[in-house]
């Protein structure tokens, strides 16, 4: 049985939704490698930045979700109250959490069990979000 | 400690909100007897369609959840520039990730946990998605 | 190796967002303490009900979420036909989904990982939902 937690910070993106598999495998592949069977979750500390799976291939698919969810959950909505730290705050929360503050991805034979199209996307809801710190909790049976 | 780790096939279905949750513990119920206390997580391997708990009694309520989610994520939006694969493509991909590709489930007692009117919904966002591809990652402790 | 399992009531909250995170530590924290790295699950055995991180600071952050779905999700939409148990049931279908039924919480060093701003948010979508039942389940590795 293997327990394993890691910090993970991903560096400063845009607003907008950005693929970060590549990203993260880098810094979790060799704790994933070792497991025959597992999970992986991915956690994000913040409450304005999510993470989702989503399709890894077209970079029009991370921008048809920006300006999708820019509509579902607009800036200038009349009835917004928290307003303090700027008009893409609110919305961000109302994102992040549609979105989803986490993933659990199955681990299988030393690698994660993802579909061909699935990749991980960081979604940055705030304009400057700065850089964000996601937890990674491992857990498994060694091969 | 019991790690186990399945691979489910659920048949093609057609675009809508589909109840699983017999053709899902059909396939997992040995897997989950023997555990007193554990996990259960599907995950769906594909990003246009989803898994979500809800009413499992009213076929109206998956019907509504259609009727909604289609005027929520419309096909007809001016903005999409993700349109080579047909209309029904780019809302699929957004609507995968507002319900989300995983479940995680309590087991109790050799049983799920879940409550007097959960069932677990396939959601199929397109038109013709085809069979869909699980896996069911089970960790627990034996009775 | 730990494995718990915990049944958690919230007592009945109006239709709105509800900080939470002080009664479910108040319930789990001496299963926390004990455990050097883990996972905690909270999962909601309700279908209009939710859970979700957000700000655990501003109530004008849960009041705009409550304006916000109510919005998104309307109860006077002319196409709802699951409408027996109330004008309020199927939109709170509908938001659980968005919402999701389940949290995992990273646990390293005896205390639930959350971000400095994150809190449990207890969605409650029905008008008079009652008290709401969960099901926390623990596993980690002692300290």
């Amino acid at each position: 049985m293997v327990w394993d937690q890691q910090e993970i910070q991903l560096r400063a993106r845009e607003r907008g939704y950005h693929l970060v598999t590549d990203e993260v495998l880098e810094a979790l592949e060799e704790h994933i490698a070792p497991l025959r069977v597992g999970l992986l979750h991915l956690f994000i500390r913040h409450t304005s930045a999510s993470l989702t799976l989503n399709e890894n291939a077209s970079s029009d698919v991370r921008g048809d979700f920006r300006r999708h969810l820019d509509r579902m959950v607009p800036e200038d909505a009349p009835y917004w109250k928290h307003t303090v730290e700027g008009p893409d705050d609110m919305p961000a929360h109302i994102k992040a959490s549609l979105m989803g503050s986490g993933l659990l991805l199955p681990i299988g034979d030393g690698e994660l069990r993802l579909g061909t199209w699935q990749g991980i996307y960081l979604c940055e809801h705030r304009n400057s979000g700065g850089p964000r710190r996601l937890v990674a909790t491992l857990v498994g049976e060694r091969a």
